[in-house]
């Protein structure tokens, strides 16, 4: 089995969960509908048909034989068999986002058996600055901080929700520093928190830019606070294109359900580079057909593989199972590959 | 067979049609294009696989052929046959559109065997209201025609056409008293008539809610008047965060091209379903393929079967039997389950 | 073999062509990424499988190898090679986009074996009239070149590409003489050059109306120039509600990734045609996936055949492979019926 990079992940919970609250992480609804479970569903599919067995049960057990299960051999052991499973030879671990205790990207590489690296978010790089700095003075401090996060052996690329906040459409140019500084005066006047505003999320784009480390975008599918329809990475192409002189690698996330969006991009912009993401367990058995989609027009050598697991190790292993049976070996090892060029401070 | 519930319908005419108005009843073009025929396209060869034999006709005879045997045997026969092959336990009827005489919901029902159930189209019900109502007293009104409407035992839902007239994009503040009244002195000053105004489409979907009853929005594709590029469900976002609170069950209709957006508001929002509709019997036997796109996120909980059969009976058939060959029977029987909590006032 | 009609293609260089040279004109991108290839695409797997063959070449050898046989033979032995190889009864040729020497129509067509005709592109048609015309003189420039362009024997077309200047969304209703006067003195006043002005754009569409000969548009897909987002097809619709009265036949053109939207534009209007133009190429062996979500709404009667080739004589035999293995025997041939009637001028 060809190892696989995971280039954008998350941690996992420490603690033993049961079906609610297994439920609640399986996918971007909060919750189930009254009535359904969300095991009923693709996702719920791919569940039976690739989890039940890594716990001995059959595709055909209820799902509260799974959880018992599950429970009966508690969490660090299901983390431990779950990414062992998916066979990593490095984890990236997006660290920006933790609403409840998560393992560290070491801890999660230690269970997968791989190397472990970090994804820095910006906007939470930037929004933990809040507490000791003036408007003027954002700017400033955003960049050391970027140029401190990129110091550490262990940082590999940036992150942008931007997506999440204000959607995709940022504007080409470069913010000017007054610009910044009274944006940040109206975040700072608010109370910090949360950023979200076009020019702040576009300052922090063009000062990751500055570090030449590879920038990871979320676009596409994502929980339930997101506006989709300001989602398409199509609304970002103004700003890949200013941002292609720079030669940053900029990596699409998940992009479903406007992949073939993302791979037109791919094809036209040579440091633009895509992956499925979460779509790839949300969709299940679909996988394949929506990686089709994708190389459609995606060179091959621009697209990543990434499970964007979160929570519970079981979309780790679920990512890197259903995209092994709908890539094929070949181009399995040509998005290892494609990372480690991308990556290129992995090695 | 497992019988279906045909959550979304019209009446049938009840004259006997020739060729060019059986046509013009066929999709959402308003005539062929000069040279060709609407029999030569996915419709048409579903037409001819799956409605020529239910008149014991080869699915290689002629269009001329079909009208005329369709004549031969009269309106009401064919109503007949082609409702009872559609399998069906229940028909839910919109009423609100007939620019020529159409079956009643209770004729329908009895032509198909199915209890008939009627859905009551908000746009007509304010529109009807024209001639007796002050713009200061049109939103009491509408009010207090949605309770009797609700009140009738046949009613189980109502149907927003704002897709039709405005978009989607509707605001995801409930319009107040007085801008409610200043729009429609606005449309009464211009003789009532056609709704289209995107307060008065807001308020209409904020007062069913209040009803909770089921609410259905027609989303995606249409005749030639709709703007498609305005009725993408992802439109309706914010709109239905708004209404989530409520928990009242809200329905996507078609939803095609935009299948996979709808999908997305499916597993994302508790109270939100959808179906295929029209889209079903339009693209005939790629209808599976369409199927699978949807419930790549779609629970399969959340999935509703609709023929949105209107005028042509065929229609309310080829729907049923194209849908049940692409869903097998276990998704199939899951829809009429589906179709039953989400309607609870049909049992 | 069924001959196609190729109702949208560029003229090929005439000269030899090295490996970097051949990549560059492969695909939209202007360029590989940093140490990925071309050749490693959807695309490139067509090459192998359909070109290679054609030089004597197993699809196995390596890229250098078929650049060398390509070198070998020299360009005019290809181009007559590959041409001819498509299979073609008429090329219709956009004559208004050569960054560098092409063949001609006449050169082309009888490459090809086939009949030439000529496609004037509006836009270059109006800016070869910048150095003698006056801001109010603009529109009866236009008019007139517009007739003499008609009127030579071998124009059958026209074609817009407001798409990659200005997107789609034109307004629906003509632009006044005086508009088009103040419209066309700020582009004169720029310098002349490049058109990127929605009102010329829009007036030149009307102006080709007048005309009566078929009019092409640019949709969908293009180098990197292109703003994706604005080039959906369905921002079209306005202006193609305007233009129906007229009954001159519209042809959408690519249309990917927008091609469902095309197919409904298709349905609904009778004069709406589609093609698939580049996109046939660009994903290689996934054409018949693609031709079939197309011709889930399209009526069989409203599909055209276009490979869009430029510059390489490889696009055009791609795709006229790619798309018979797609279609079929029957479809194809029903293309080519299509062609014949829609460009009435062709016979």
């Amino acid at each position: 089995m060809e190892l696989l990079v995971d280039h954008h992940c998350h941690g996992v919970v420490r603690r033993d969960l049961d079906r609610a609250a297994f439920e609640a992480r399986l996918t971007e609804a909060d919750r189930p509908a009254p009535g359904t479970t969300l095991f009923d569903s693709a996702l719920g599919d791919a569940l039976r048909a690739h989890c039940f067995p890594l716990l001995d049960l059959a595709p055909t057990a209820l799902p509260d034989a799974y959880l018992e299960r599950r429970l009966a051999l508690g969490s660090a052991a299901v983390t431990r068999l779950m990414l062992h499973a998916a066979g990593l030879a490095a984890v990236l671990v997006d660290t920006g986002y933790a609403p409840e205790p998560l393992t560290s990207p070491a801890e999660l590489g230690e269970a997968a058996g791989a190397r472990a690296h970090e994804v820095v978010r910006l906007e939470t790089l930037a929004e933990d600055l809040a507490g000791g700095v003036s408007a003027g003075g954002f700017a400033a401090a955003v960049r050391s901080a970027l140029a401190a996060a990129a110091a550490r052996p262990t940082t590999v690329a940036f992150k942008s929700v931007a997506a999440y906040r204000v959607g995709l459409a940022l504007g080409d140019e470069r913010p000017s520093d007054l610009a910044v500084a009274t944006a940040a005066g109206r975040w700072l006047a608010g109370g910090g928190g949360r950023i979200a505003d076009e020019i702040l999320h576009r300052f922090l784009a063009f000062a990751a830019l500055d570090i030449a480390l590879p920038l990871q975008f979320h676009t596409g599918l994502g929980d339930r606070d997101v506006d989709l329809s300001t989602c398409d990475p199509l609304l970002l192409a103004p700003w890949l294109r200013s941002a292609e002189p720079t030669g940053v690698p900029i990596l699409l996330l998940h992009c479903y359900p406007f992949h073939r969006h993302a791979a037109y991009l791919a094809q036209v912009f040579p440091s633009v580079h895509m992956d499925l993401g979460l779509a790839t367990h949300n969709v299940g058995a679909r996988a394949g057909a929506v990686l089709a989609e994708a190389l459609e027009l995606c060179p091959y050598g621009k697209f990543l593989y990434s499970s964007d697991g979160f929570a519970l190790p079981e979309l780790h292993y679920l990512g890197a199972a259903l995209f092994r049976a709908a890539a094929g070996p070949e181009l399995a090892a040509r998005t290892t590959d494609n990372a480690y060029r991308v990556y290129a401070s992995m090695d």
